[in-house]
């Protein structure tokens, strides 16, 4: 967390308190389960990996679904994971559907692992 | 990640390299994606949380069934999920075993998900 910017706004749904902080309420252990259990998939991982290091951020499926050695449809299932997590935002232009990073999205889940320095 | 020490070993498995930095290895995204999926579940954030914010950072489950609400056996199987996962260390002492966060096992998680300052 350098950065000096305020932390996007990723929904009041999410606390963003590290997890070492307090006992962590039942709802908002939910909540966040949810979003690392989007993650807790090696191929997943490796699409919002290739995502971030695409050109401009974004990517098709088109343009995932080599890399990963899986059919477009599975490829597809997986990325709607990710969107219904909050994790990748999807706009359609064209025959194609683009992929990106929710800005702070990730950050937000970086900050709940957060333990403090020692 | 504000600690000036030096980054806690945490095993020449785990690449460190935020996710959104280079395309990421399908080794390390099976091994980062089994930590996440460990932390998937709200259960077993809540006992992650329970135990860091527990006295001296250490807990047995005798501290922690009550306040998930679940049966001593059934918050036992989801503590080896975390230990096995690397996530924490159990120590017995007498009749019970203590557990305790890894030192730098989530900030690790935390790093992967950092993406640059913008």
């Amino acid at each position: 967390m350098t950065s000096l910017l305020p932390a996007p706004d990723t929904g009041s749904d999410i606390c963003c308190a590290p997890i070492t902080k307090d006992a962590m309420s039942e709802e908002n252990a939910i909540l966040l389960a949810g979003k690392f259990k989007a993650i807790g998939d090696p191929t997943r991982l490796r699409l919002l990996s290739l995502i971030a290091a695409h050109e401009g951020g974004e990517a098709c499926v088109c343009d995932l679904n080599e890399p990963v050695a899986l059919s477009q449809p599975t490829v597809s299932h997986h990325l709607k994971v990710l969107v219904d997590a909050g994790l990748l935002t999807r706009s359609k232009r064209g025959t194609w559907s683009f992929y990106a990073l929710v800005p702070g999205a990730l950050d937000s889940l970086a900050a709940v692992l957060d333990t403090p320095a020692s």
